[in-house]
């Protein structure tokens, strides 16, 4: 399994550079039902961006978050170790959060790494896998000891 | 939308009794795939306990968890405002917690109520709702000020 | 696994009854995001009638289909063996089909037992499961041997 | 909403380029729980090919199958029409089948194209969006009257 890696603080550019891509992403978002558009991009170990959208379905409890996408993709693409994902939406007055589904799928791949929580001004607030997910239930938990 | 409940102390009976119901409806878990047994027990408002436990699904990402099971059975049959939920499996030395998905499905009821993570040997720990899925997406978002 | 069960043709009266629970339970949907209201009455092999309605999230694809609902809430009671699955919605000119991510659900406890698609006036379209999921991948697919 | 496309014959070179692609993105296949790797590779109107893996979570049902991951993955970067999709897996005697739930993220965008299912000695059947999922629910009927 994935290793965590130790938060590595961004640099301030790196973290606008990482935003404005999630803002972009955004902007490709396939949502006619909810009209909620959320755009996200995560910086691989190895510097790469990787950016998603949300892609909703009219069965809606099959559509893909922008957060899944953008990792599925890093996936696809050999990347398994992130450092950091950025996510966007359209709310103005607040930092927009992944929702469970999302948080378990970026824990799969360690729970010490950063989430930037962000505005449509580009302000943010950042947060860790695992403040986002707190005892979270992960890969580890499925070879435990069973009685 | 529903309303939060002030969480309400449960009496040291009452949570042994939906603990002991979320470990009879792990017996009944459909989990041929991971082999991981979940239970679930779920404490209406008024007072009707409702268990699931996971079902699973040939293509993995269809299954249902436990408390999600337990959730959508009791709106089925007219509940929607819950106190508690109780949660159980085979790990002996860890208290079960709930995937990220089951934290976002169990808060669109509210943020605040309580979520009983047990062992096999019925000890537990109790933490709300939001604490497991702290800063949280929820239905109030959606109809926020978006720019 | 779980054995297919030869169709058995239901009695007219058996249909509309199953009809009308499905009907019963689209009442209890919980779907302030779609308002589209979908009901399922599921008839078990021993003649226990169980019903589910869909229960949305706000982060929509973690939702549950009626389906899926009724289904797992069969599970959770101890049953694996399904005669037939009525559905019903509000849509008037159109019998309800299920959803791609629900007729995998029902595949997987046989791929030879009935969904009657309804519509509000009660008329109704029989298909096996086979029919509204030809070729499918299931429960056998994950043995066969791999080169 | 997206309009159909007649499917349109892929030449016999396209086809085996469209399959082995499939087979290379399988590779990158995240599945620790399942060990069954599945590969898909999407042909876009214009001619782009973008892949996919599937990507497995220690919550089984939030993973993402390579046919969703694929088309994820299209719209994030901008793509919404399509010619076809072709899906790989290590099933020796079996043409690999996509999910119900797959399919109907897949019939979000046209019912009318390909799917190309292989083996591994790059042998395929093709079907349409609408052989695999016959009388399907999608966008159109989330805005038909209702009684
Ligand atoms: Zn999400
Ligand atoms: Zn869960
Ligand atoms: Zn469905
Ligand atoms: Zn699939």
């Amino acid at each position: 399994h994935i290793k965590d890696h130790s938060p590595r603080q961004l640099s301030e550019e790196t973290v606008k550079m990482l935003i404005q891509r999630s803002q972009e992403a955004k902007q490709r978002a396939y949502c006619p039902y909810s009209k909620f558009r959320v755009g996200a991009a995560l910086l691989t170990l190895d510097n790469c961006v990787i950016t998603g959208c949300n892609v909703e379905n009219a069965c809606y409890n099959l559509g893909v978050c922008a957060e899944r996408n953008a990792i599925s993709k890093a996936v696809s693409e050999g990347h398994r170790s992130f450092k950091a994902i950025a996510i966007s939406s359209d709310l103005s007055d607040q930092f927009i959060t992944p929702c469970g589904g999302c948080r378990q799928f970026i824990r799969e791949f360690g729970s010490n790494w950063d989430v930037y929580l962000s505005k449509p001004d580009s302000s943010y607030r950042r947060m860790t896998v695992d403040e986002l997910l707190p005892v979270s239930f992960g890969p580890e938990q499925l070879s435990l000891r069973r009685s």
